[in-house]
């Protein structure tokens, strides 16, 4: 692993192709509903052509990647869940009682766990082990981890698309589990937006009042300890980040590179998509929007990439599930584009002559 | 039809069954995600139990209903497409070529065409004719309609949703057609939540300022000269309403009555609501929110419901479209109460023990 391997990787990121967006769009304004009615299906539809280079692209093979970590800094009491739980919840993962294995299961998508740094030893036949340390240090100390694994989390995730790309896979949804998760989350977020930690900083599992003056303060610390390099996403993933927001971010970036799109899912994997968009701008445009979560500071973060969410549920549980859950949005943007009638094939009238002006 | 009719029809609709309600909401307090963390679809899998007595139903006899009617004061130029779009569409639906049939196939909900007021005759061997009259009157110049055919309309929603239930079908969706129907809607709402035209009146399929402004003064003058008793939900339907308005404000109360979930498309089936909860209080709690439309008025409208809808898509279609891509969360929400694994079952640590406090 090396920096120039990302260096010469994310040359094949390419933005989206233009004639075949504009086609759909052509195509979407002979559709039998009035001019922009369709809102973010219109846009998703055109973004998913542009993306593909198909005007009426399908998605069938479907996997959400489930970055699993832990973090040093929840030594701090930032969550409210021991770290105990983050091994936990990935044998739920594995045995498919968690809540993303339900909602991929209705969504027809593949559930792939990876320990890439989780803080003790599990095994199973169906967890893909990349694990790169045992969790981060603790950032309230020193930085999260070196640069060379923060590098190395990247890659981990760009080669595991590589993998599912050749398996059929073509369109991505970002999972991710890791007790603390929020923390690093909320400081990549400061740094990369220069944003107030009390502004960018959630309850995440259900922190209360006090418990959150004090993540603040350890999100503060870190930062001011760390002195990451805003310019640098790198070094902002290795002073403040995880492991499993630099896998995302490979993922993001493979999904990218192979002209896939890949579902935002919530706020650590927002945090993730900024890495991604400053290391390589153009994989912005591959992202898709799926829901506002609850957690204080996604909506600003969701602002920061022009991603525009089509599920407003309340919710702040990660692990993709709101990612799997909007693949039906992509599923409708396509079906409409792939099956509805023409004005013309349907021999609809147009707008502008009303019946008695 | 007669008004006894309806009066004795209300005297079915009970309120939620609050011990399954409850039991649900225990149930969904032991699954493995934080408390609470599940948002909307935590209050919809509740809801559901409520209007069921079931704590895992499931809805898999699904239906849009698309009340299809014409609004005799689009002579005042209130809509940017001709009147003849409203038949022209009612094809399109009986065809399988709009945008509610496709991604009513995508939610595998039947779709069912009704004409209950088309100002033209139409006929198809899948449309149900149930036409009380060819369009209502210009509300500009009268009442829209009779007490008694407003009356007629609800009963014709009512009954179709009893038919319905007969052959098995377990969950509605609310669906409508009929240009210039975003009129009645907003003089509706201004009567029954006492809002001022310019604030609930819209763009609809896409006014411009002058028309919509024009569009405002034409809403104005109805009201002024018809004088809906805002305490007389009949009332109100007649004199500014409109015939799907009714079919609609029936098929609410007609599933309220079945203890069946009834999905709010957008707008005008959001006026229908406005309604069935004036005549019958507690249709509301089987009301299942779907969509914030960008129809202007279509959020206050939500408010004034007490809906809480989970896709935010900047939609103004109407059709049901809003509502059968709604099924999805209904599903979720039916989905994780049944398959999720409880904190014991997974054997996971509960909160408020962090590792390091």
């Amino acid at each position: 692993m090396s920096s120039s391997f990302l260096e010469q990787y994310v040359k094949r990121i390419t933005g989206l192709d233009g004639e075949a967006a504009q086609a759909a769009k052509a195509h979407i304004g002979n559709l039998t509903v009035p001019p922009g009615a369709l809102g973010k299906l219109e846009a998703l539809a055109v973004q998913l052509a542009g993306i593909t280079g198909k005007i009426k692209p399908s998605f069938e093979k479907r996997e959400v990647i489930i970055m699993a970590a832990d973090h040093g800094v929840c030594a701090e009491g930032v969550s409210a869940f021991p770290q105990e739980v983050t091994p936990q919840m990935i044998y739920n993962f594995l045995s498919g009682g968690a809540a993303v294995n339900v909602l991929a299961r209705q969504a027809d998508a593949q559930v792939v766990c990876v320990d890439i740094g989780v803080n003790s030893d599990i095994s199973h036949p169906e967890l893909i082990s990349r694990k790169i340390r045992f969790g981060t240090a603790n950032m309230a100390k020193g930085p999260a981890m070196t640069r060379e694994e923060a590098e190395m989390s990247i890659e981990t995730g760009i080669r595991l698309v590589e993998e599912a790309v050749q398996r059929g896979v073509n369109i991505f949804v970002t999972g991710e589990m890791g007790i603390g998760n929020t923390t690093p989350s909320a400081a990549v977020m400061c740094a990369m937006t220069h944003t107030e930690p009390r502004v960018a900083t959630g309850r995440g599992t259900g922190l209360d009042d006090e418990r959150l003056k004090h993540k603040i303060s350890v999100i503060e610390k870190a930062l001011k300890l760390n002195r990451p390099d805003v310019s640098d996403p790198i070094d902002v993933l290795a002073k403040v980040g995880g492991l499993e927001i630099g896998g995302l971010t490979g993922v993001i970036l493979g999904a990218a590179a192979n002209r896939c799109p890949v579902v935002i899912d919530g706020f650590i994997s927002s945090a993730a998509a900024l890495l991604a968009r400053a290391i390589a701008p153009e994989s912005a445009e591959f992202m898709v929007a799926s829901h506002a979560s609850h957690e204080q500071g996604h909506r600003m973060l969701l602002q920061a990439l022009d991603l525009r969410p089509g599920l407003d549920l309340d919710m702040r549980i990660g692990e993709g599930t709101g990612g799997v859950l909007a693949l039906t949005l992509v599923d409708a943007a396509c079906r409409i584009v792939s099956e509805m009638a023409t004005f013309e094939s349907a021999g609809i009238s147009g707008s502008g002559e009303p019946a008695q002006p």
